[in-house]
């Protein structure tokens, strides 16, 4: 039985992907959570990682004892270990097209991801309006997420990014997360995805999860001081 | 014929990931070079880029029209499109592990990047002392460096970290490059990992011609003021 290690579910965008992927597909593994309580040396999280994990970071794939770090090494490793699940879409350049924007997600980005950390059981709207007009930059993350979804979607003729629900999908549910949470503005047939990525099964029971935890940790926590 | 974009020898360190890679497998391909003049929306290299590539970034593949952006992607296409010729080790658990060491190549150490950018032909050993000496983090990334190569090498035997020259290698010559620049400290077996890497004829032909280049780019040289 694999093990997938992850944090907090309301807050840890990276530990979801994996999470999400292996939901949807239906993929054997035992989840370990490891409660965040900090990032520092000493922090309970970081000690319980650092003695498995060489990059001290989750999501962290065990599967048989071998470790799987980094979410794009996981994902290409379930990709790996089971062929005949379309976890890539099947077609050779299609293929080649999840992976540029996955790998374009896995480096990039950067400000929407520190201006609006993930923070599902959140409505940030507010701050969403203000950080976009105040921050270009997020602007300019937003602009390329939705182009690169309504290409994407129209080329494939959807429901999902490459037609049925692959790893791309799953590496951007949680910026399905980050738009819903603080309400940035996308065209419709944006919003229809959202919608299908909220309701399809993989990012439901995460949601759910999420929404269940009782948490709230400061550090992830920019603009509230409790929940609500 | 493949045609791949890059940028400036000397400096654009994400470009000679694939050509390193492409060129030491003597994968048939037609390098295009579009040489940096800035990276604002009106610079030359910009407005081309962006003409060929959403993310407007090299490295860019174009093959027979298809377009792969962003390094990780590239690599996989390959791999792909040969899987004949071993470009990740062939070994599944091999395979996993060059692939989170590329996967955390490809969305970390940050501290070194910027702190050390790439600049083959410069030597900035004083540079190197002082980033290392006011910037916990700069050694930090240096440490991790050095036990990841250190336990692939011992794991494998070597000469290359997964044994035979993969991927991973192609992803960690401009790591090499750095450290040579900056003359940053590593133990005897790195170092002649280092070596190895820049005799081998990927690495050597991409070494030869960036020191063949003339131009110098201020935006790309916070610490000269002109080649010496
Ligand atoms: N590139 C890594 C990023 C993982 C990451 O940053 N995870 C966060 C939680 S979402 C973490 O473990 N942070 C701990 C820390 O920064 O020390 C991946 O894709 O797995
Ligand atoms: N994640 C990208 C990074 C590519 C990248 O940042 N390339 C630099 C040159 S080394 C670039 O094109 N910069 C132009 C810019 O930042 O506007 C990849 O792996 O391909």
């Amino acid at each position: 039985m694999m093990q997938l290690y992850v944090g907090n579910k309301n807050y840890s965008s990276w530990s979801m992907r994996p999470w999400v992927l292996m939901t949807q597909f239906e993929l054997p593994f035992e989840e370990v959570m490891l409660r965040f309580d900090g990032f520092t040396p000493d922090s309970r999280f970081k000690q319980a990682i650092s003695r498995l994990s060489p990059t001290a970071r989750v999501p962290l794939l065990v599967d048989d004892g071998f470790a799987v770090w980094d979410t794009l090494a996981i994902a290409e490793y379930l990709a790996d270990k089971f062929p005949e699940r379309p976890l890539w879409p099947a077609d050779r350049l299609q293929r080649a097209r999840a992976r540029s924007l996955c790998a374009e997600m896995h480096s990039g980005f950067g400000a929407l991801r520190s201006a609006c950390p993930m923070n599902i059981e959140a409505a940030l709207p507010q701050i969403g309006a203000k950080v976009l007009a105040e921050q270009p930059a997020v602007g300019t993350d937003l602009a390329r997420i939705v182009a690169m979804w309504t290409e994407a979607l129209e080329a494939s003729g959807g429901p999902y990014l490459f037609g049925g629900f692959s790893i791309a999908d799953a590496y951007f549910a949680p910026i399905c997360a980050r738009l819903r949470t603080y309400a940035l503005p996308v065209p419709a047939a944006i919003e229809a995805y959202i919608e299908r990525q909220y309701t399809n099964p993989g990012m439901a029971a995460w949601v759910r999860d999420a929404l269940a935890e009782k948490e709230f940790l400061d550090f992830e926590e920019p603009y509230r001081s409790s929940r609500d």
